[in-house]
């Protein structure tokens, strides 16, 4: 969930005053024809980790517009009015009309969130209420409303970091109180309900934006762009919109995705190879007839990766750890006849191992946001519904008892390159190579775009994605390996722990 | 919620004969149409109280349609393959192709509502259950299937007589065993956890059809006509549906409905009103200003009736029982412009009660599925919607403390016209009549329709609606007046009851 907010994304300051105007100019001028029109009004969430930058970017976003036509409402413990009422009764009363911004400091989110932490509310609990949310963001957005939830994200280190920044420096050294620092204590703690507040409440038709905080020019920009391209795409929708629409998913400005972030350098010498090759596979061996894994436990792994980044030979590798009769091997390419016939992750379900069982995914249900999204081969509609719908498919797998893996292989484009040629140059591997491969090649961008945003909207605390680096097949196979005895002694360890 | 279907609905033999043969021929060409196009399936679940005919329907839709194209899936126990899976594994196992017919005979329903009632799962345990189920029914909708979901009803009486009516049959007395008798004992309990998990998925794509089992012809003839209308409905739909639609909305086939099974003869004396009318505000007053309600209750009434049904008298011996600074009435006409600027339910938020006080709403929210129903002043998705979302909002507001008693004055045709002479003829009401009463007069049955249906999707046990007799405008003013000090007694005694 969090991962494209940690890369550490900054833009320096000179590119921050030549590119803000220009945005102001942008924003004024599509806020004008919101309130021109008055078809719906604009409702902006700004929520996140504590000092992850949510006032400076709300004055700036108030001082970017014209400030007649925003509200911004902050909401801290509710008026005795307020008490005595709906609890939805304060956000009511608050929305903006049609035609106007209104930008929410602190929303309904905010109380199930710190209830949750404060051990005041049962994760039980929460889901009702989440669920009440899910369904008053849906009326909003079908009366016509655009809802744009902002989530701002700060690492552990990067939190510790902006507190001691904004206590040197004078002017803002007033923000930081003992509270704040209360607040690192309880990291962990909200990192854990706010995945899962955002899992359940990352809806097709309002979706969070995920920003990653540390740096003020990047997240501010951030932030403009987002609110100007959406208002931007829902102007341009005659009328009231009928089918309700996601905002555009809005690419980092200064380039750093969690591709470009990996070190495809990594590599194991053949020596190193072998021998961690032989240390991980006898593990998970030993792991796979553990009758503490057999008894509750099932494995669902996911290969999924650029062409020729070495998939299938990682998938052998795993396979030779475990007995045959244990795991299967299912590759999926173009859906039968017969899976065609029936709603979309019914040919995943139908091969979901039973308990003590393994079954390895050669591609995926992620097909949906990767092939079918770039190729046109679904709506738009379909596709951003279907991260919704494949967080809950593997919550219910994991809540099953099924450990659920899975791998991004990357590989850069030169390195593909490589691998293409040898495959035509060599006889026994010229099956490997077609036509098609060379033309998703042209693709590389959007490919990039999918895989982004895959990773952000289904990288999940019950199943979160692992990007393995696979320029070097021998690094690729060893961390692929060794990420499945972590997770699966990880579960044994929780089931220990009576979680 | 179960109104409709408690009302002795009934067909002679006759008939039936008559219009099987019929609705026959139309459902195999609709089948035939929906095999031809592989274009969506059709899933259809039979579920309700045990002895309604559940089985009998089932097996005669079987017979009448060409059984090669459909599958009938009975769930029980889970199986051992079953147990070691995710829940939804069988029934995602048990979905019919694009092209086909799916029944099931229990389904993703059955396991919660029998946990609950057993006392296995708490409250907020099922309504996560629930809320998994809404979304993979929003997911078979959105990749294009028709969902069809019935409950067939039984009056507590009707189960009685039901189970008495088959065990005399030789035939079918087979099916009588100790355990349908131990059922009658959870008859209420069942209805109190049904009547929720209805509410709770009675969504706009997928509502639930509620049939009266009582009669094996009209039920069996009312399914296959729903059936019929729903599939050709959807046929005529061409290609993939954008915006999902729910099922049409059939009305019943005995012309029998909640408004002309009310007994509108009833009257009361003078002398009888005066003495009842003085008894009931007198308790109302004192329930008003008792510290019990105070402290921890509002109140809110809707008045919705039709045109001359006497509300704002009605209204008028409400509020005389109450002190003028603790209530005030909200009459609602058209929208002003700074409401036509929120979502539609706004206007009604705004006016909400605190803790201690009450709001008298003459006519309310139900005017989305109302009037502007009727006159086509939204589209048909917004109110089918609305349902959902009406309930939503009635639900906070219990949840919050408030009663919510909703009254519909119902006068008979006969008598509405009597009174709009009455008005133009007096100087003094004549400012209450308009040519748009007139004009909605010629509407009478559309409004039945909407009215009918209105009762079956929002009267909750949190909030029943509760229908008034108001040919006799004295008989009505002491029905409300009584209903109103009953339900604050009601609420005030299970709060007592710690609950």
């Amino acid at each position: 969930m969090f991962e494209s907010a940690e890369l550490g994304h900054t833009i320096d300051r000179e590119t921050f005053r030549r590119e803000v105007p220009k945005l102001r100019a942008e924003l004024l001028d599509v806020q004008f024809e919101v309130l021109q029109k008055k078809e719906f009004q604009v409702v902006i969430l700004v929520s996140g980790v504590d000092g992850s930058g949510k006032g400076e970017t709300i004055n700036l976003l108030y001082s970017w517009m014209d400030p007649r036509h925003i509200s911004t409402l902050a909401f801290s413990n509710p008026t005795d009015e307020e008490r005595s009422r709906p609890y939805m009764w304060r956000y009511w009363r608050a929305l903006p009309p049609k035609g106007k911004v209104g930008i929410f400091a602190g929303s309904w989110y905010s109380h199930p969130i710190a209830d949750r932490i404060a051990g005041n509310m049962r994760r039980s609990e929460m889901d009702q209420q989440l669920d009440d949310i899910n369904r008053f963001e849906a009326m909003l957005v079908n009366e016509g409303a655009l809802v744009l939830k902002f989530w701002f994200h700060l690492s552990k280190d990067g939190q510790k970091k902006r507190l001691k920044a904004l206590e040197k420096n004078p002017n803002t050294a007033w923000r930081v109180t003992p509270e704040s620092y209360d607040r690192l204590k309880t990291y962990d703690k909200l990192q854990d309900v706010a995945g899962h507040v955002l899992r359940v409440s990352n809806t097709a038709h309002a979706p969070w934006i995920i920003v990653e905080g540390t740096n003020d020019e990047y997240r501010s920009l951030t932030v403009g762009r987002i609110v100007l391209e959406a208002i931007r795409r829902r102007v341009q929708q005659e009328g009231r919109q009928q089918v309700p629409v996601a905002p555009p998913i809005v690419h980092a400005i200064d380039q750093k995705n969690v591709l470009t972030e990996l070190d495809l350098t990594q590599k194991l010498s053949k020596k190193e190879y072998e021998s961690q090759l032989a240390k991980y596979q006898a593990r998970l061996s030993e792991l796979a007839r553990d009758p503490r894994f057999t008894s509750k436990h099932s494995l669902a792994l996911v290969f999924e990766g650029s062409d020729a980044a070495g998939k299938g030979g990682s998938i052998r590798r795993v396979g030779a750890s475990m007995d045959a009769r244990q795991y299967q091997i299912v590759p999926i390419a173009a859906p039968t006849e017969e899976e065609r016939a029936q709603p979309y992750l019914w040919r995943f379900w139908r091969h979901l191992p039973r308990t003590g069982r393994a079954t390895i995914f050669d591609r995926s249900w992620y097909g949906r946001v990767l092939v079918e999204r770039v190729e046109g081969f679904c709506s738009e509609a379909d596709w951003l519904r279907a991260y919704a719908e494949i967080n809950d498919f593997e919550h219910q797998m994991v809540a099953a008892g099924t450990i659920v893996i899975k791998f991004w292989l990357q590989i850069s484009a030169d390195e593909q390159l490589r691998r293409f040629k040898e495959r035509q140059d060599t006889e026994f591997k010229r099956f490997k190579i077609t036509d098609e491969d060379w033309r998703n090649r042209e693709k590389w961008d959007d490919y990039v775009s999918a895989v982004c945003d895959m990773v952000d909207r289904s990288s999940t605390g019950l199943a979160p994605w692992t990007l393995v680096e696979a320029n070097d097949k021998n690094f690729a196979r060893v961390k692929v390996l060794k990420t499945i005895c972590e997770r699966i002694e990880a579960a044994l360890k929780a089931d220990e722990g009576g979680k």
